[in-house]
C-alpha cells in the first residue's frame, strides 16, 4: 500500500477527496509504512451528532446503537451524515509502521485528536456493552491513524473518561484564549457556558484577561450549577435561539454587548442571537457543529453588524496540554465536566 | 403595525426568529412608521443560488423562472431553500415612513445592501421579461426595507447593471483589505479570481500591501482573461475541489503557501483545498455561500492546520463606496465584471 500522510489512500468513494470529505473509507487493519493501528476502547461522539441520533430515535437506546453501527459499517468511520460531525476515541496503540512520525509505541494508551469523521474505524463487538444513551461509547475494534494525525498520550492523573471528554473539545479553550488576548480587557459571553467546551472557554477567557465573563445557559438547573461553580462573573438564563431575548440577557449580564461571543450551544439557530449580542468590531467564535455558514454570513449582513466571525478550528498547537492544565487548575471546571459525565 | 428595526414584525413563520431565519415573511405593501417601500426594477440572484436552480432544471430557463416565482410567492422573499442564499435588488424609493432613519427620499434610485433572504418582496409581472438564463432578473414589484437595513444610492457614472453586480459582493474586497492589512506583506491567493468578488478581492489585496497575489481559476478561458487583465501577479489553473492539486497550484504560483486565502468559488467542496493551501498562522476567508461549516472546522482539525477561518461577512462600514472606487480605479477589474455581465 502506497500511503499519503493525510490518508488519501484510504478513500474509497468519491475519488480524489480528503478522508473527511469521503463518503466511505477503507478501514482494513493492515497498516502502511507510516500508519498506526489503535485497539479502540471507547468512542466519544460529538454532542451535536449524539443529540441528532437520540432525537431521531426518540431516545430509544438500542435504535441509536444500531444506527451508529450501521454508519460505521457503511462509511468505514463514525461520521454522522446529518450533522457532518464525528467525535474522537481512546485506545491502545497496537502496531506502529516503521515510518510513522508520531511519537507513540505499542502499548501506549492514547486519545486521537483528529475527528472520527476522517479516522478509518471498524467495530468488532457490535457495541454490545453500550446502551445507546450517552455520548461515550465503550467498544472493541480498531482505528487507523495517518502520518499527519495527532494523538495525545492519556494522562495518568485523570480518568480516561474525563481526559477524553476534555480532549474532545480542547480546541475551544485554546482559540478562546487567543481571541480574548487580542482585545484589551474585553467583555466575553459564552453561550452554553455550563457545558464541556463552554466551561473551559469561560475559564480560558478569564485567564486570558477578560474584564468580565458571562455564561448563558438554557435551564434553571444549568444556571444554578454554573453559579455554584463560580467560573464566570455572571450567569444568565436565555434561549440562545431567540435573538432578542439572548442579546438582552448578554447585555444585562455584561453591562453592554460582548466584545467576544463564544458559541458552544449544540442546537441549530443560534447564529443571529450571537451576532446581535456582539459589539461592533467584536468577534463571534462558532464552536457548535450545528452552525449554519449561510445563516451566520447573511445574518451579519442583514443586521449590518461589523463583527468578525470565526469558524472554530479544533486544532491549535498545544491545545491538548492547555485544556488538561485548565482542568487540573480549575476544580470548578473539572467538577462541571465530571458531573456531566456522571449524569449519563 | 408596531414595527421592529430588524423586521421582526414581518415574520410570519416560525415565530420569534429574525427575518433571515424565517420560512415566510409578510410582504404586504403597506409600510410601518420606520419602513420604506421600494419599487423593484431588477434582482441580482446570488451566484450559488442561480447555479443551483440552473442545474436543478438542466438550464431550462422558463423552469428556472417558474421556480424563482414560486419561491418568492411561498416565502415572501427570494430565499433559495437549498443554498440558503439570496442576492440583492435595485429599484426606486416609493414611500418613506416618517420615522425611517435611512437617508433616502421618494424617487431615489437605490440598491439594497442587505440580502434578499431577509427582504420582504412581492413580484407583480410574473417575471415575464426574464428568460431565466442569468443572475440578473428584470422585474416589477415591491420590496420593504427596515430601519436597520442598508441602502446605497446608485452612482451616476456606472450602469445600474454594473453597480448592482459590484454592490452584491462589496463585502469581499472590504474584508480582504482588512485581513491583508493585518499581515506584513503577505502572499495572497484568491480561489475564483476571475469572478466578481474574486477580481475585486485581488485588487483589494494588492492595494492593501500584499507581497504577491495569485488568482486560481478552473478553466483555460478564465485563466487567459485573468492573465490579460493583469490584476494579480500570477494565475494558475486548478480545480479548487481537489485539495492536492489546488495546494500545489497555489504554492507554485506564490512561491510558498498563502498567508491569506480568499475563497470566492461558488461550488461546494473547496474547504479542504483552501486550508491545505494556507500557511501556518495564515487566514482563510470564506465568501462562497456553498461553504460547509462542518467541512471547514473538521478539515482544519483533521489536517492539524493552525489557520484562522473567517465566515465572510457581507457588511463592513464603507464597503459599498470602497468597492465602487475599486471598479472606478481599476479598469481591468471593471472589464472583467463587465464582460461577465455581457456573457449572460
Amino acid at each position: 500500500m502506497i500511503t499519503s500522510p493525510v490518508g488519501l489512500h484510504r478513500v474509497v468513494t468519491p475519488a480524489g477527496v480528503l478522508p473527511q470529505a469521503a463518503w466511505r473509507l477503507d478501514a482494513r487493519p493492515e497498516i502502511g509504512a507510516d500508519e498506526i493501528r489503535v485497539r479502540v476502547e471507547r468512542l466519544n461522539l460529538d454532542a451535536a451528532s449524539f443529540r441528532q441520533l437520540a432525537e431521531k430515535h426518540g431516545g430509544d437506546g438500542p435504535a441509536v446503537r444500531d444506527d451508529v453501527l450501521a454508519i460505521i459499517h457503511d462509511r468505514g468511520k463514525m461520521h454522522n451524515p446529518v450533522t457532518g460531525s464525528g467525535g474522537m476515541l481512546i485506545g491502545t496503540v497496537d502496531e506502529v509502521g516503521p515510518e510513522s512520525p508520531l511519537r507513540v509505541k505499542p502499548g501506549d494508551r492514547v486519545a486521537t485528536l483528529v475527528s472520527l469523521t476522517l479516522t478509518p474505524l471498524a467495530i468488532t463487538d457490535g457495541l454490545s456493552t453500550w446502551d445507546g444513551r450517552g455520548e461515550q461509547v465503550p467498544c472493541e475494534g480498531h482505528a487507523i491513524l495517518f502520518a499527519r494525525s495527532i494523538v495525545a498520550a492519556l494522562p495518568d492523573d485523570l480518568t480516561p473518561e474525563l481526559a477524553l471528554a476534555v480532549l474532545d473539545v480542547c480546541g475551544a479553550p485554546a482559540l478562546t484564549r487567543r481571541v480574548v488576548a487580542g482585545y484589551d480587557r474585553p467583555r466575553v459571553a459564552v453561550l452554553g457556558g455550563a457545558g464541556k467546551s463552554g466551561s473551559l472557554a469561560l475559564a480560558a477567557a478569564r485567564r486570558a484577561g477578560a474584564a468580565r465573563t458571562a455564561g448563558i445557559v438554557p435551564t434553571a438547573a444549568e444556571r444554578d450549577r454554573l453559579v455554584a461553580a463560580g467560573v464566570c462573573d455572571a450567569v444568565a438564563l436565555a434561549d440562545a435561539r431567540d435573538p432578542v431575548v439572548l442579546s438582552a440577557a448578554v447585555t444585562g449580564a455584561l453591562g453592554g454587548p460582548a466584545d467576544v461571543t463564544v458559541v458552544c450551544v449544540d442546537v441549530p439557530g443560534c447564529e443571529h442571537g450571537a451576532i446581535l449580542s456582539t459589539a461592533d468590531r467584536g468577534t463571534v467564535v462558532f464552536f457548535s457543529m450545528a452552525t449554519s455558514f449561510a445563516a451566520a454570513a447573511l445574518g451579519a449582513e442583514g443586521l449590518a453588524a461589523d463583527v468578525t466571525m470565526l469558524i472554530g478550528n479544533g486544532y491549535l498547537p498545544g491545545h491538548a496540554e492547555y485544556a488538561l492544565d485548565l482542568v487540573r487548575g480549575e476544580p470548578a471546571v473539572r467538577g462541571l465536566i465530571q458531573s456531566r459525565l456522571e449524569a449519563h
